[in-house]
């Protein structure tokens, strides 16, 4: 079964040369991904963009957010990619076909958020936090940057690769699992107030930065479902409100 | 086996844009593949990529050629890439993936040739009757002409995708994870210590025995990893420890 390109949302952050911008919607639209979202854009860089020669509808209709929790906030998956080894990462790194094939699942049951990072810097610490794992295209140790239009294109040829042939969904638990997952959103929402509890009760300082990002990372590596996920939340906000309430 | 990617020419035909071929060598770059042959280039463009900031080694020693002919002469294998549709085709057409096995076979044996054409016009009919046969990456049909760096980045993709040399990469496979997973006295220690913050908050009434089992059972499918067990049971400790004080 061919996954469902309607939702996939391409997530473009930080990202500072129009002609960048242009090119992913140039893939999105050569494959057939409709969804652009960009996260504090270079503004002048997103204006460009959008007003280019033959710049398309779906370029007209990318939608512009302060923030990735934002941006992603409507989705059960959210991938982030890297040109970064293994070595040096807090999560979870696939090789691009098998993210690809994970993603594709995920496709068919829900939103799902492919992140891009800016020219110079890719993602952040910060807003990699926000993905469940990451994917490397698999270019070269000495040379592993890609060119952002490139970089999208290359993804999205991997999730539209072999459609007429792609084996069909297995009822097994892991399908499952990601079936019910919770959306980041909810998830965003049960890190915040466990981020809370744990300053009131002294467990993190006051503006660990570090601690919120690697805590971000700890609650997306449980792969919540949507009802686990609203359990635990409820459970948080009742020792909050205790901890508030015994001050 | 990974195909000797040495025995790889891309070709460029008549490409008119310099950001274009600086593009193709670039993802040429990022996949390991160094023989960069032109074929009557706009010179301008050519002189200019060439000269450009950053412009790689790889742009430095690429052959300039007069026609297609020569470009191919020492090659076994020359195959052309297209957006078009077979219907319109005089050669055999077969998918990205498909080509992309035969070509890695050939390129073990000897050189081969990948055909790319100019950003307007894609291979004339004289420039397609090199060839043995064509590929053609799976775009829509509204709208099948990639940006050719982007085109050059998927076909090369294709080419060393799944190589078994690329380095390992995941971090945690789901194997692995399986692996590290906390051992279920671990898990037992994290439920009793979130159990007696419940209680301690309200959430859960004293002796609620169907609750416990509830959130025994919510633990377990977090399957948790050694490591996060352990620092949520901290952050469990810490908070219980807050609330009791707090009494």
């Amino acid at each position: 079964m061919a996954a469902n390109l309607d939702n996939l949302r391409v997530v473009l952050v930080a990202v500072r040369n129009p002609l960048n911008i242009g090119a992913a919607a140039r893939a999105m639209s050569n494959f057939g991904v409709r969804r652009l979202r960009v996260v504090n854009p270079y503004e002048v860089a997103f204006q460009e963009a959008r007003s280019a020669v033959g710049a398309s509808a779906l370029l007209a209709k990318a939608e512009q957010f302060e923030t990735v929790a934002e941006a992603v906030a409507d989705c059960k998956l959210v991938v982030g990619t890297t040109a970064v080894g293994p070595r040096d990462l807090q999560h979870r790194l696939h090789r691009l076909d098998d993210g690809g094939r994970a993603i594709k699942r995920q496709l068919n049951t829900g939103p799902v958020a492919l992140l891009f990072g800016s020219e110079r810097y890719g993602l952040s610490n910060e807003e990699l936090s926000h993905c469940h794992w990451l994917m490397r295209i698999p270019t070269r140790e000495e040379h592993g940057s890609m060119n952002l239009g490139q970089a999208v294109a290359v993804c999205l040829y991997e999730l539209v690769r072999g459609r007429k042939t792609a084996p069909a969904i297995t009822k097994t638990s892991p399908a499952k699992k990601e079936k019910n997952a919770a959306t980041s959103g909810n998830v965003e929402r049960l890190t915040l107030v466990l981020l809370e509890v744990l300053r009131t009760s002294g467990f993190v300082k006051p503006r660990a930065v570090a601690a919120e990002e690697k805590l971000r990372r700890l609650v997306r590596r449980l792969e919540l479902n949507a009802n686990d996920a609203e359990v635990l939340l409820g459970m948080l906000r009742q020792i909050a409100w205790k901890l508030d309430a015994n001050q």
